[in-house]
């Protein structure tokens, strides 16, 4: 029997000015949808997977055909329904409904659970949507690379004074987002050390410029790091090998007064401990020939490797180095384990991120799809011209525009907010009309962002209300965003920390230089970061209430 | 401390045409949620609950305030957001979006529990919406008498040949919902002896001629049924008692050769342990205490009472009695309190309703704002002329008719579904913009509905393919109706069945007499029931995949 999800092509986004689709807006959902399968943005394109252990575009491969037909045939008052990535209905909406509506492996409470989803999912009912995979807007390892940058960046403002010279960063896995984290630490300044079992991975990295080296064995990697942190040089070296072994090596040399790393972290794709993690010991091959052959024998062995990682992590902690769960929810699956101080270090988000959620600020992201990269350079321009006194947006986009290796149809990424997300839509959508660029332009979001999201092991951590699980929010959000007119809406769960875990939405717009998509565009992006800032005003930080205060939002059961 | 959710205020919806609001589409959703709380339609307005256990409209009485200014002041493009209850915004959208979305409930799953609720909703920060409480569509115990008497009917066919005469229904509960069991029974044939614990919901049914007669013994309840039984009259009787031990004495009596019920099921708020389900041997006030003071001893006294309870339904079905669980997870409470089999009985969705989900029938129902009873009986005649060879929706009209006391506004409930409603809604329309009715007709449906819930307990109890629990098919219908302009649009979890086992969504839409509303009642109207088709002949039910290809929906994944 040939598997449904196997396929030996490849896929590649068409560019240029002309259109198979009957309108940009389905165009670009087509677009989005095949670069998001192109070999150099996705994991492992020919099973469908894009990212984050199994999160794929499409349930199969004739699903994938079918989505691509329904885009093409798509008037402009209709719209494609998507269930966990197969097209299951087309129906007659009106020109500012959106085109494509999308929930991806949603399940109630009481079977969210990674069992009964891979139950479904072997029964070929259902797909896991990570966040970007699912809904056609992830952009390669780029999308990662800025958040990742602030979040080492705000750690060296927090422990180092701002400066990262000379110190360097421990941490596991270089998939789709971990990849970025060497090229991140190097733009914040410090070395970095990633763990990497997949040596494909590792090349992959040194090939698209975002790891400088390849060791295979510690004292190889630890030799590299002491000389460029000697030298005050900022480089990166991908070591082959198996975090839960080498995390609580390191440490052991440490307490023997070995180097000692001066932030640990990690993002081996621990949410999922079927496909994610591979566990201590094991061949690659090995891992994954048993996911098929003995999948509760993999699951065991990773989560009591995860356990022995955590550990390791948690030793780093109480000796002082600033050591962050990166929202892969390996905490939890080693407290599960029975490792009870698994969450004594932080996450991510409360520790560094959540100041910037309270303005509505996110990985706002947009894509070229003309596929030139001129055009991405004119919008960094001006992006720039934009938000002139944003020194620290113009550091980011030189930045990027010289180490970011495009992915795919060129793309950018950057953190913007509330008040300045419309009003780069705006822009984008007038060069679109006054053809300074060759195609529209797609904007969309992570669903990792500031009003989007209920994931109490990352997103949502410790919110100071208590509310972290309350998940009114991503669906009040995705609602509103197809009340306002978005080209394509996403409900997915289990992002990121795996099935049961979280609950979050995407949204993506086109700017096609139309009056009508600038009406779209202006409530769109002002809504959607407005209902970040309505999120944490309502659980009451104070950054997010005197946000909404200045930019007016109207919150009656909030702002009174 | 003032009860910020008691008030001693009497709420009643303005009827009539003149409007508070700035459009008939907020007044319409300004007098729905009036209506809810009106004395005749609450099960305990002053506490803002509508039905089912805590099933309220608004999270505090300030909250209900804030919202009804916001509906007056909202213009005609902008929407109101409300959080579990909480008006927590007012945003910019265009004329064809909802006015009003709505959130209730909703938890991320590895949180979604009582307990993590109720710590919530003590917190101020959650409410429990149910299906139609939250979402402002309730219309008093008529919303749910068609589909007992639907239930009820079909078991007469399966099990007594078509006639219910003689025959008996034991049930329990007489709440918002459960009240109408006695006269959906009487409607059916049967007479019906159903066992409540609280006298004033005795009272309330006897009022509102939902029940015949009350009892305060077995045996003076059961001398009423051998009466009526062998007189061949349809008559009931509400006892006053706990179910939990009238239930397990009726059992042990007929196996004495005592009277043997002829269809036995429950409708007690059993999906909720602590406010739903009175304890055996408790009194009302004693219970109504402790959920303030002992939440936890109340809650396991109630649930080994339901082990009793439930262990004496499966008594009946192994006796060969046809029983079934009504729909509030009574099975799964039992279960998890160790009684193995309690799933012996089937549920009433999979033994009755879901061939008719298969053709997208379902809760259809209306409501004349005007307030006046002579609208409702012109949309009852305009009803028969448009369907004129239903003959089961002309009897069942016939007996609504005669037998059905308003409660608040005055409305109709009908089962009816794809091609049928979007018909039924565009006359409704018409007969608003010819003058024929003084004032607009608000057009909804329960959650409890063929494409709009996911509910493995309940509605998708047992699916042909195993996708029970794949709750992107609700997610999708939010949406979809998002985008086909209803008017305002829910999404909940746990209603029915309780936190965890469940998520749905609700629509309501304003048939206002305008060209505008006729575009968005034809594209809700056909679009919401077309999901419930979809939902099902992805699931692989021939009825559905023939309505499919009968009425022309595209299904390119499923159809192909
Ligand atoms: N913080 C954030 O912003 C953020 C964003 C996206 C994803 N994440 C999370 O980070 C994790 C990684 O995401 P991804 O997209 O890179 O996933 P991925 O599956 O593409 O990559 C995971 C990598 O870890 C490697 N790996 C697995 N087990 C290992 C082990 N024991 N030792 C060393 N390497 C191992 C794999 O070979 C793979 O290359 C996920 O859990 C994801 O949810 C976090
Ligand atoms: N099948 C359906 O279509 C359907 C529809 C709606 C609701 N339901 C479910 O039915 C249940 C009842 O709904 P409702 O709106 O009537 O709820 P409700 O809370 O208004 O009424 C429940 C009634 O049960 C009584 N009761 C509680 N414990 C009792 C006991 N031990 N013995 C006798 N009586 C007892 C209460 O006094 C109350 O009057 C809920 O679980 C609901 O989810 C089913």
């Amino acid at each position: 029997m040939t598997d449904p999800r196997h396929n030996i092509r490849d896929i590649f986004a068409p560019t240029g000015p002309e259109i198979s689709a009957k309108t940009w807006q389905t165009e670009a959902a087509l677009r989005m949808l095949m670069n998001n399968l192109h070999p150099d943005v996705a994991e492992n394109p020919h099973e469908l997977v894009v990212y984050g252990g199994i999160g794929r575009a499409a349930r199969s491969w004739s699903d994938f055909d079918r989505i691509c037909d329904a885009l093409r045939d798509l008037e402009p008052d209709e719209t494609l329904l998507v269930q966990s990535g197969k097209p299951v209905s087309i129906i007659r909406t009106h020109a500012d409904a959106p085109r494509v509506l999308i929930a991806n492996s949603n399940l109630v409470p009481h079977w969210a659970t990674w069992d009964h989803f891979n139950e479904l999912d072997r029964k070929g009912l259902m797909m896991y949507g990570q966040m970007t995979a699912g809904s056609w807007i992830y952009i390669g390892t780029q999308g990662i690379v800025q958040g990742t940058y602030e979040t080492f960046a705000e750690a060296g403002r927090q422990h180092y004074g701002g400066d990262l010279t000379g110190k360097w960063v421990l941490t596991g896995g270089l998939g789709g987002m971990g990849g970025a984290q060497p090229l991140a630490a190097v733009m914040a300044g410090a070395c970095c050390l990633a763990v990497e079992v997949d040596e494909t991975r590792i090349d992959f990295r040194l090939r698209t410029r975002y790891v400088d080296a390849k060791a295979r064995s510690l004292d190889e990697a630890l030799a590299l790091i002491e000389d460029w942190t000697a030298r005050g040089e900022a480089k990166s070296v991908g070591l082959l090998g198996n975090a839960a072994e080498v995390f609580p090596e390191l440490l052991a040399r440490m307490r023997g007064g070995g180097p000692r790393p001066d932030i640990v972290t990690d993002q081996t794709s621990a949410h999922d401990p079927l496909h994610g993690y591979c566990p201590a010991g094991w061949t690659v091959a090995e891992w994954r020939a048993k996911q098929e052959t003995d999948p509760a024998g993999v699951e065991a062995a990773a989560r009591a490797s995860m356990r022995d990682h955590v550990a390791a992590m948690v030793g780093f902690w109480d000796a002082g180095v600033p050591t962050l769960d990166y929202g892969n929810n390996i905490r939890q699956v080693a407290r599960d384990e029975g490792l009870i101080n698994a969450f004594a270090f932080p996450g991510f988000v409360p520790a560094y991120i959540r100041p910037l959620f309270c303005k509505g600020i996110g990985p706002f992201r947009w894509v070229a799809l003309s596929g030139d990269p001129e055009d991405i350079a004119k919008t960094d321009a001006a992006m720039k011209a934009l938000f002139p006194d944003n020194q620290h947006l113009h550091r980011w986009l030189d930045m990027a525009a010289d180490r970011i290796a495009f992915q795919g149809l060129p793309a950018r990424i950057c953190w913007i907010g509330l008040g300045e997300r419309h009003r780069a839509g705006l822009m984008f959508n007038d060069m679109v009309a006054r053809g300074e660029l060759k195609a529209p332009i797609v904007i969309g979001r992570d669903h990792l962002d500031a009003g989007s999201v209920a994931s109490p092991n990352r997103e949502t951590e410790g919110m100071r209300d208590g509310s972290d699980a309350v998940s009114d929010w991503p669906l009040l959000n995705a609602m509103t965003n197809v009340a306002s007119g978005a080209t394509w809406v996403s409900l997915h769960h289990g992002g990121g920390v795996g099935m049961g875990f979280s609950q979050h939405a995407g949204v993506v717009i086109v700017a096609d230089g139309t009056p009508e998509a600038a009406r779209r565009l202006e409530r769109v992006l002002w809504n959607d970061p407005a209902s970040g800032v309505m999120r944490h005003a309502d659980a009451g930080y104070e950054i997010a209430l005197e946000c909404a205060r200045d930019h007016g939002l109207r919150l009656p059961g909030i702002l009174g």
